[in-house]
């Protein structure tokens, strides 16, 4: 299943996506009152099987009349998120010396995490605002994001998939100088509209093998990442299993899995964002993730 | 004002401290149904002087009577934090080995900011969960932390105080070996229990001079870190007009400003927290936080 938080005047509403024939069907009737798409996926063991048996007599919209919101637009707390977790971006990274001035291309050994904050996040074709004065150097990150069903703590490899709710694509847009600058990379990674997100949120059961999907992003249309889940360092099992070993997940947690090679930086001269960018990321099964950079283009 | 959050059953409810008559009033009748203390700091230019005019007619509970659970029990979203933000922490973190394997001591040049997540969040007096398996290097940061009210982006150092609600005592309890080896520090600040918080949140007009305040930190009674706040690398404006350079600030944020020299390894060898051990930060006007570490000590 697809689902979606679209705007409707003032308020959010859930729907269910039929991507074929092109529409979305609110089904706000269907769930408690207020309910959101965090609620949704904290009820979804009652709500679910509702949903999959009603959702086709709910009132429908063309899915080209709706403003699409993030899945979740307001997650409960910052995004959990995975540097340097594909091979080959490791390795451009290090170069980069955006990492260690020392440019080591070495692997990590154990899964570096940290955080975006709630307020990056913005929805399929929101403006990335460039944040001039504040970064010059910005740049994308396509990912695959999971979305955490039943929350715990200590779960194991093994168990780790009972726990995925589902999937979305985002972009961890990166103020590079910020990133560098200040050690830790939260504020680099946090700036108001950088986190992109959606344009679904697909249930576990629509994905036959996770780790077979490509992901591909595209800056103006020319091919800048693409490598398939399975190339990941630390494997989805292996980030559930770190992160909970001490840390009780939550229902609607959001995990950020890396980004392959070919990020801004990964080129010699780096190649930034400009205004007027457009980036599209596209995982299989998933969606296409299309957002554009803010601000004057230069002429 | 000092306001808590307190247990009674199965609720949460928002008292006024009266710590020298050592009463808490309960104050939920003047406040909108269901609100926390979040939505208190949310509404507090209405709701504020309502408490101030009418707190003495509430009904009181002696405090030792009370269960204080963390001032904010449940975040909006993950903590901010400041690394390295004392000048002779910054020095003993850089000696430790733990922060980069160069031993570095100097001053970091721009704010270290990461944060710590929302789950890791317990009260005073609760015990702090020692993470046996996962951790072995327990250690402690008492810490001064801001609470932001009025939110915002592009705050100015001139205006920062106006986004300031007030302040509370927190304990930054780091797993040192976790920090280390997954590079950033999200997982080693995060773990279920790792952020002490309280007893109070003092409203900022109870203090005078936040700079001029002592923060003290004793482990089994004796002291180990003291210093006032005015040794900040970074001070208080600093920090609010960095982070809302390009991040939204919300009401209710919660921004620890980092912890002075004194922590487990500054030591040599280093003084890690042991099952048993009890540690008690004081800051001048903010009361104190106690908290014991849990498990098994050793006979």
């Amino acid at each position: 299943m697809k689902l979606v938080t679209f705007s409707a005047g003032d308020a959010d509403r859930v729907g269910v996506v039929d991507a074929e024939a092109g529409l979305v069907r609110d089904v706000g009737a269907l769930l408690p009152p207020g309910a959101g798409l965090l609620e949704v996926i904290e009820l979804w063991p009652t709500v679910g099987p509702v949903l999959a048996a009603r959702v086709a007599g709910q009132p429908s919209i063309p899915l080209a009349e709706v403003t699409l919101r993030a899945p979740i637009p307001v997650p409960r707390r910052n995004l959990f998120c995975v540097g340097k977790n594909y091979r080959d971006h490791a390795a451009e990274f290090g170069r980069s010396g955006y990492d260690t001035p020392s440019r080591s291309e070495a692997l990590p050994e154990r899964p570096i995490m940290f955080s975006k904050a709630t307020t990056s996040v913005v929805g399929p074709d929101a403006v990335i605002d460039p944040h001039p004065g504040v970064t010059s150097e910005l740049d994308y990150e396509g990912e695959l994001c999971v979305i955490i069903g039943p929350g715990g703590r200590g779960i194991t490899r093994e168990n780790a998939y009972q726990h995925v709710w589902g999937y979305t694509v985002l972009n961890d847009v990166t103020a590079r100088d910020l990133q560098r600058d200040h050690k830790q990379w939260l504020l680099g990674k946090s700036l108001d509209t950088h986190c992109p997100m959606g344009p679904y949120a697909v249930t576990a059961d629509e994905i036959t093998d996770i780790t077979a999907c490509e992901l591909c992003t595209e800056v103006n249309g020319e091919t800048r990442q693409r490598a398939p889940v399975k190339d990941l360092i630390f494997d989805i099992p292996e980030l559930i299993a770190t992160l909970s070993a001490g840390i009780t997940l939550l229902p609607g947690d959001l995990i950020a899995t890396g980004t392959p090679a070919g990020v801004g930086i990964g080129f010699d001269p780096p190649r930034f964002l400009a205004p007027g960018d457009l980036v599209e990321i596209t995982i299989t099964g998933l969606g296409r993730l299309a957002n554009r950079v803010g601000g004057v283009e230069k002429t």
